[in-house]
């Protein structure tokens, strides 16, 4: 008789957005005629970029002919994105990279869940609290967590609160652990690390032979040139850290999909004969086993982000959505609530008025100004008391959404 | 410290397709100017259907306005072509499938490495020899395997070797098994099963409440009205059976990469504690958790294929490509080989010469007709002794292959 994996019977409910996505359903049945504004997913909403979809059209041109045409290509992607990636994202940025280090892929979320096949079952592992769901939901899937308690914490996991208290900024665990999830600019609170915190975090990883994967999917949003976009530019990191990075947001490929991972070579791991092993070989392995790479359409759409064209397309994508989070920032503290985020991500992170918890507030902002957000339990127990705003949409629904919360 | 999944270390030092680029790369180093004709990985190679082209190019022109842009598209696929899939490929055969019950993806190989997610540790796993590698290397690497032994055979997989003695058709077996993969029209012998074959296995399937894993990518090259192209084809095989699709032989996509599975409700593994538990939420809470959807600009490709000149432009690929398979099984038999295969798949399988293994005849071909083929062995043991080419080519290439090698 076949058998299901159990682990998943362990998981709670729903994912957060599906449950949202019930709750909007359920209020767009009552109130058919609502005219709501999501500002709940992190989902970009302006056009793709013109050099993107330029080339795109070109490779389909190119893949109507027999030479232009292009089977499967390498798991790992094509060389010359790697290259582009390589040199713009890294190299230009100091941080010693190669192409060969570069795994295009077709999403950040597919990665940091996937990352789990190569890694052993024994880790101890750290996530913030709050966090990207998806870190803890494939590791509950993976089996490589208990039972979730009252509060929806899993057994066996670590969980750094983050909260206004410290910073948003989690602390180096007291315990030591084996694998460590983080997310900067972060998502859900926004928050934003130092070039001394993330050298914190390296340190701790080289003193505990653990690895750091480290979340950079927002790194385009970052405003002050003295932060650091990657983990990379921390010295060391080449020795703990995997980076995951996306062209959904800065680019707009939320539908296109195209993603990347780096994994630098002489990062290992250790085998249970207590043998190093690298962790490139494994990943390079995985991706070879389990995947087929990406859309030789969509990889030259995400070459054109290098061009110059492409980068001054991208670059005003990332304003036009940073202006409406200090849209958001400004109007939302002008209305008297606390706020913190929005500055170096598109997340703006708001406490809840006192004595409204984060679905009350959910509801109450659905209910009375037809404006949707998430609500910041979902991230987390540690996520209680806050709520996300997007900055993904238009300025007019932006302005509209902000006038209707004001209002309230 | 960071540990690494073990279970990596017991692999087989390459998959099949890296070590045959290794001689190939060799050989091409060794002799520049030689004009080498691969028919070896099963890889397309004529131009994307212009319905499907154009269907692309028309969404990237939508993902440029503000009205046409598509961000993250439902985990599962759009509506529109689950609809599309639905209708066309099983409803239209008779087979009760629901829109609802497909789930679009970025390709086979992954659907059908990434279903071990949702299946239990302790299934017994039964696969034919030869075998599609995916199918074995996956369950190596989710530890659902022991060691390799001296044949290349991994402790814990039941092996079904296919061959020439029983019609490259394998025995129900005698031992009761969980998880059963079966490929039809096979990859790599070119075999097809009849609806009296297939029923054998769903009624062994539903009496031992395994599992089939059904992968049906090459359906499209069955040439026989009466040969069942989905296990759905046969009653019953909704209570046992997963089958897996792609665009990628039929409509050229292995570059363009979109492919599905098909879950059916109320099929259902058991749970440690007894209780049955559907497959379909399992298999939709992982795509929900672990990955963001196909490309929206792919998805309109792949809808391009159900139109009426979509399918007038994929069946004539299908012919041409079936053309060129019976130009391989008329030369290689004047030639005086032994072949199987290819009248309703892509692949001829071939009986190596006799005192040729192999890779000996890989070499042979390799060396003296600069031809590129796959070993049999590479399969699994049982494919020693054969040898698989691929119709994926240009006419041109196709009779300048057969002439190079009947003149040996």
């Amino acid at each position: 008789m076949v058998q299901v994996n159990d682990n998943y019977l362990k998981l709670k409910a729903g994912y957060l957005f599906p449950e949202i996505a019930r709750r909007v359903k359920a209020f767009s049945a009552a109130n058919p005629d609502a005219d709501l504004i999501r500002l709940g997913i992190g989902d970009v909403t302006e056009p793709l970029p013109a050099a993107c979809r330029e080339a795109m059209k070109n490779a389909i041109d190119g893949m109507g002919t027999a030479e232009g045409f292009h089977g499967y290509g390498p798991e790992q992607g094509y060389g010359w994105l790697r290259e582009a990636i390589a040199k713009h994202d890294f190299q230009a940025r100091g941080c010693e990279i190669s192409a060969e280090e570069i795994f295009v892929s077709d999403g950040s979320k597919c990665d940091s869940s996937n990352i789990l096949d190569i890694l052993g079952e024994g880790n101890r592992i750290a996530v913030t609290d709050p966090v990207y769901p998806v870190y803890v939901d494939s590791n509950v899937m993976a089996g490589r967590t208990g039972e979730a308690g009252d509060q929806g914490r899993y057994a066996g996991l670590t969980y750094l609160p983050i909260n206004a208290a410290n910073g948003f900024a989690a602390e180096i665990p007291a315990l030591a652990v084996d694998l460590i999830y983080l997310c900067f600019p972060n998502n859900p609170t926004g928050a934003v690390a130092t070039k001394t915190q993330l050298k914190a975090w390296v340190d701790y990883a080289r003193s505990h032979q653990a690895l750091i994967l480290f979340d950079a999917a927002y790194e385009a949003f970052i405003q002050d040139p003295a932060l650091p976009h990657s983990i990379y530019e921390i010295e060391g990191a080449r020795e703990c850290a995997i980076e995951f990075r996306s062209f959904s947001k800065n680019a707009g490929f939320t539908g296109t999909r195209c993603a990347f991972t780096v994994v630098p070579k002489g990062l290992t791991g250790q085998a249970a004969n207590a043998e190093e092993v690298e962790l490139w070989g494994l990943w390079n392995r995985r991706q070879s086993t389990k995947f087929n790479g990406v859309s030789y359409i969509v990889q030259r759409g995400a070459e054109a982000v290098y061009t110059p064209a492409g980068q001054t397309q991208v670059n005003e994508l990332v304003s036009f959505y940073m202006q409406n989070a200090a849209i958001i920032r400004r109007e939302l503290s002008a209305a008297g609530l606390t706020i913190y985020g929005g500055e170096h991500a598109p997340y703006v992170w708001i406490k809840t008025p006192e004595g409204i918890d984060s679905w009350g507030f959910f509801d109450h902002l659905l209910n009375k100004a037809n404006v949707v957000g998430t609500p910041g339990s979902g991230f987390g127990s540690a996520g209680e008391g806050y709520f996300r705003l997007s900055a993904f949409n238009s300025r007019s629904n932006v302005d509209e959404a902000m006038a209707r919360i004001t209002a309230l």
